[in-house]
């Protein structure tokens, strides 16, 4: 079955210990759907400005990425510029020129309304919802979020978890959701919110799952060198939905596989800037360190 | 076959979010070798001065503990505060009186020479060569050690990890003794310095094991209430000592488990303040949350 993406697609002028790069491919959107394309079918939905590189156009469709929701419109495109600290785990935004995402509307197209499963990547839950409200009672929605929502769209981001199946979200925003500093508490704390499925992403400390069979602790893929940590959570999403997607069947299931898949599809996005080494891997390598992560994990 | 733990004997006055609790039962080598004792026999060497409260020497005692080895001298037991901040991972001491500690000398009978596997829990490493200079070829030997001894006995700390079979130590430390922010790379610096087996311990985000047949990654026993963590180290590296004696056979083949027992009483420790909560448990509670930690990793 195929998977909706929606989101951000971006250009990203990234620094982080390892070196500097202008105008990468990014995006919320961008990292998703590639990490969601090793598994099913994509459809993309999301906003570019005409200076949006031809090449990064090509890469989408070298990953079978359906762009019949991507819209070009004059203006520029998204640019986010920001910088690592030492362990990687901090960075600071130095620069968001919004450009033509600023007057974003998703709009989607009849097949897109159809689709069974839907990515809502990280943009303003006010978009998230407007998505949601288009969708033909999809099989399965998961949403990811990020700080700056919590702050400034609470309200909005507190109403969406009521609509959707499994929210993402990494450690600290689950901490700023719930007032809780423990993992666990902050867990059944978001359920009560809405969600069935609940995924709180630990970065390099893994991630850990809450849904109807009780938790699962996701180890991180083991890496000695990160390079740039951008876009692994949006990896991590992608990979499971596509995963989920793809294998059918109970959801229940799959869950803990999936979130392995995204595991180490986010374990590449780390080894290179932006999607410089996620769009050189293929199955073969996601299915390797997949093997690896059981034997690292067995007792 | 049974343990010699050699650490330190402390009183603890400890300060946490949950509450604050004097003169605690604490010390290194007091957290170790009771969570040794759920597995093996174990000698404790170590010193109390004449304020030692006899229900702390019945404790020992009720967990087989054989005291031949600790000396009650004239004076004042070692005597630790400390206060920990909201997240549990950061915590202050706010005074150290070392007593009769600060003469010790660990002396070993002959019986105590012959002892297969060795815990030198945290102590300065000049006492922890002591000890192992008056060893008889032991089977097994395993060090921890803090922060203190990076700084101030460096030398000693480096020239012991040439003498030890296991090194366990935490993260931040790792990073202090290798200059690495990265775990796996702090892992393949500290082998080199030594050590066959090594642990880096991440507190709630579980350890990682690097040995001859390569990694593990150990989960934490995930715990929705902390209420006081000191010691959970100690009794990490004493079941897991404890577990390898009692399994004997290949070290390498138990290793793994022994780490996942060292996790389990760790968070017991975690539960109750000093180790008010670890000996109250019973096999029986051990090996309830060793099955659930597998169906938490498992997929």
């Amino acid at each position: 079955m195929s998977v909706l993406v929606v989101g951000s697609t971006a250009l990203d002028s990234i620094k982080t210990p390892r070196g500097e790069n202008p105008r990468l491919l990014g995006g919320s959107a961008s990292h998703a759907a590639v990490a969601a394309s090793f598994f099913a079918p994509v459809k993309m939905v999301g906003v570019v400005g005409e200076d949006f590189p031809r090449k990064y156009l090509a890469l989408y469709r070298r990953h079978n990425i359906d762009l019949s929701g991507l819209r070009i419109v004059p203006g520029k495109t998204f640019h986010w510029s920001g910088e690592y600290e030492a362990d990687m785990n901090h960075r600071r935004t130095l620069q968001t020129e919004l450009g033509v995402f600023e007057n974003f509307t998703p709009h989607l197209s009849a097949a897109h309304r159809q689709t069974p499963f839907v990515l809502l990547a990280n943009i303003a839950p006010a978009l998230q919802h407007h998505v949601l409200d288009q969708m033909r009672r999809p099989r399965f929605v998961v949403a990811d979020t990020m700080d700056l929502w919590l702050k400034i769209a609470r309200d909005d981001l507190l109403k969406l978890l009521r609509r959707i199946d499994g929210f993402v979200l990494n450690d600290s925003e689950a901490q700023q959701l719930t007032g809780e500093e423990n993992t666990f508490a902050a867990l059944k704390k978001i359920h009560r919110l809405g969600p069935k499925y609940v995924v709180i992403k630990k970065g390099s400390h893994g991630s850990v799952l809450s849904g109807p069979s009780g938790h699962f602790l996701c180890p991180a893929y083991p890496l000695r060198r990160v390079v740039d940590p951008t876009g692994a959570g949006d990896s991590f999403a992608g990979a499971l939905i596509g995963y989920l997607a793809a294998r059918g069947g109970s959801l229940e299931a799959n869950f803990r596989r999936a979130m392995i898949y995204g595991s180490v599809v986010a374990s590449f996005c780390c080894e290179g800037f932006g999607l410089n080494r996620t769009t050189k891997i293929v199955r073969a390598d996601i299915a390797r360190r997949v093997k690896e992560l059981e034997r690292l994990t067995r007792f």
